[in-house]
């Protein structure tokens, strides 16, 4: 019986890049049967519709889908009436409630100098994300005042806490597997990212929210925890930028509040080279949706030239996650060649390739 | 008559650094004379005495002191009972609204590949920094819940959008007086750092009382406005720290809410080779407290390690800011020396210096 994934390209870029991963799915050796169903989202739709997420597209989901892929949303930048972006929507509706995104150089290219292989875990439902925002035209007098509240929960951080020292241990089993040691890939490790010099009540509770899981573990009774072999750290949000730009080399696996996530993923992303190269899934327990990392880069759109690898790379990691290691692994395997031969490069990779080109070395890469 | 700095060292190598200052200042031909005001602040102080800034050194800057200088502070990272960060405190207190860092290169050294020459414009009063958190122990029956609120004012963020079209105003000017064309160097811009495609509200009003400040200006009757020359664009938080990393030449003056000027300032010095040359002022409309942008580098307290240029610059810049800016620009020249021969630098630039002797070379560039 076929899979069934949702599509949800939305708007810009997505529209092209997501039918790259759908031909990389259906081509995959060793992958299972899919069904596509398509569905619609993003500010596009909302001007036609007035919605940026319409019921059915949430309903199928829920309903119908064993997964899905989601392509990239083109954002207002300013206020518009009714309007809500789909993404923060469809994460907090799906309970989808890590983020994750690893960004990993590949050996045998110029990455190698300033070697990058983290996962950041970001946590995908609260934070300021949770939109309660308002605005007091009046102030004291002073002219209008806007808040929004930034909300953290012990919920909430524990188990994006669970999820990151999950994959630091899957992490560590991949490299135990293939015969690398630890020392060499750098140790397993989960580094918390916060700010609670400043903010000593919300980021001290994700903190300590965090460090419970890894202190509870090491106390559970009865030999070696779980986590077994995995340390912890921590870093101010401001320094983890600077470090991430120095010394990319130092972190495993970090975990970060939804919004330090969504920032130093970007930053993550500069050092492989281009965010068109970044892919995430976002995970709940039991649904698990890709999303390349990138926008919907209206200046591109429809010419052909938007690289597909972070899509192609989510959908191998939505694989992954539901279960289905092994074509994950080829599908991988495939694009860093691409990457590693460079002759089918996009634009953002300083390569001439169109998007199609790319697409198909990736293609040709994974049946040879 | 002698200018009265309150000087502020706190912890960590700020006790090191700040001397380094003074002494810089003591000797630029052309400064004015200084009487130095020993100020007491810091979590080591508040250790001892219960506060962190003592009101004698509030009332001391407000009533004596001409001008500031204020070092580095040790954060506990978990909530301390009565703790509050000083130097936070210290800007709210004084108004100093504005915390103008400017992250510049130097010619002739390996940072020439990817030139930086921009200033981070950082709101320094409100966002999260208003320290407004709860805890709600019970939460909704799913365990602790803490909310922050983060506050963006039209007021606050009118003034730090004026204030950063000024600076790129005299940088611009500047660059006129140095026979520099614009478009050598950049073309005068202002960029507005938010995140308003989720913060609508918050981010929004931050984003339309910065661009009031420009559209008023252009519609400004009788002649063209002050702003003349100088462009405005805009860039989301997250893509703000991936160009940051990729091509900072594109940046001139960034204005940013808070934390996010606090976040991208720290990922810019990555840039120019170590936070240990980064500087900073605290600016208000009469008053100005210089600061290195780094921490307290508690690893290397005391050792005489520490790189005391951030210093050094941020007091050529409170002198700059102060009127004095032939002296401040003298500084500037003889830290660039040091930096561009490369002999006495401190190891957080891959030299073997101690704090000392980077001083003393800058104390011989500057009265050669
Ligand atoms: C489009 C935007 C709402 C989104 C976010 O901030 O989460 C994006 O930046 C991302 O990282 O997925
Ligand atoms: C120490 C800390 C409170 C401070 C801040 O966040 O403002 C620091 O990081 C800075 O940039 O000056």
């Amino acid at each position: 019986q076929a899979l069934k994934l949702g599509m949800i390209p939305a708007d810009g870029i997505g529209r092209e890049v997501l039918p790259c991963a759908a031909r990389v799915l259906q081509s995959t050796p060793g992958a299972p049967k899919f069904e596509f169903v398509h569905l619609d989202a993003g500010f596009e739709y909302f001007q036609k519709h007035g919605t940026a997420l319409p019921d059915a597209t949430i309903q199928s989901l829920k309903n119908d889908c064993d997964g899905a892929m989601f392509g990239s949303v083109s954002s207002p930048s300013h206020k518009v009436e009714g309007y809500s972006s789909p993404i923060v929507r469809l994460r907090k509706e799906l309970d989808l409630y890590a983020n994750i995104r690893p960004v990993i150089g590949v050996h045998g290219t110029k990455d190698d100098d300033k070697w990058v292989d983290l996962v950041i875990v970001r946590e995908n439902t609260e934070c300021l994300y949770i939109k309660k925002e308002q605005l007091d035209q009046k102030g004291s007098g002073n002219g209008p005042v806007a808040t929004a509240i930034r909300q953290i929960s012990q919920h909430a951080s524990s188990r994006i806490g669970k999820k990151a020292f999950e994959v630091a241990l899957a992490r560590q089993q991949m490299r135990v597997k293939a015969g690398i040691a630890a020392q060499e890939t750098g140790k397993a490790k989960v580094t918390v990212c916060h700010k609670s010099n400043v903010l000593s009540v919300t980021d001290g509770l994700f903190r300590t929210s965090v460090r419970s899981v890894f202190e509870d573990d090491q106390k559970s009774k009865g030999g070696p925890g779980r986590f077994e072999g995995i340390s912890m750290d921590e870093q101010l949000v401001d320094s983890m930028v600077y470090r991430l730009f120095r010394e990319p080399h130092v972190f495993d696996v970090v975990v970060a509040p939804n919004l330090y996530g969504d920032i130093i993923s970007d930053g993550a992303a500069a050092l492989v080279g281009s965010l068109g190269v970044v892919s995430s899934v976002n995970a709940g327990d039991n649904f698990f949706m890709g999303e390349p990392v990138h926008g919907s880069a209206p200046d591109i759109a429809g010419q052909n030239k938007a690289n597909p690898i972070a899509s192609i790379r989510s959908a191998a990691l939505l694989l992954e996650y539901m279960g289905y290691t092994d074509p994950a692994l080829k599908i991988y395997a495939a694009v860093d060649q691409v990457i590693r031969e460079g002759k089918y490069l996009t634009p953002d990779l300083h390569g001439k390739a169109t998007t199609t080109e790319c697409q198909d070395a990736i293609l040709k890469a994974l049946t040879n």
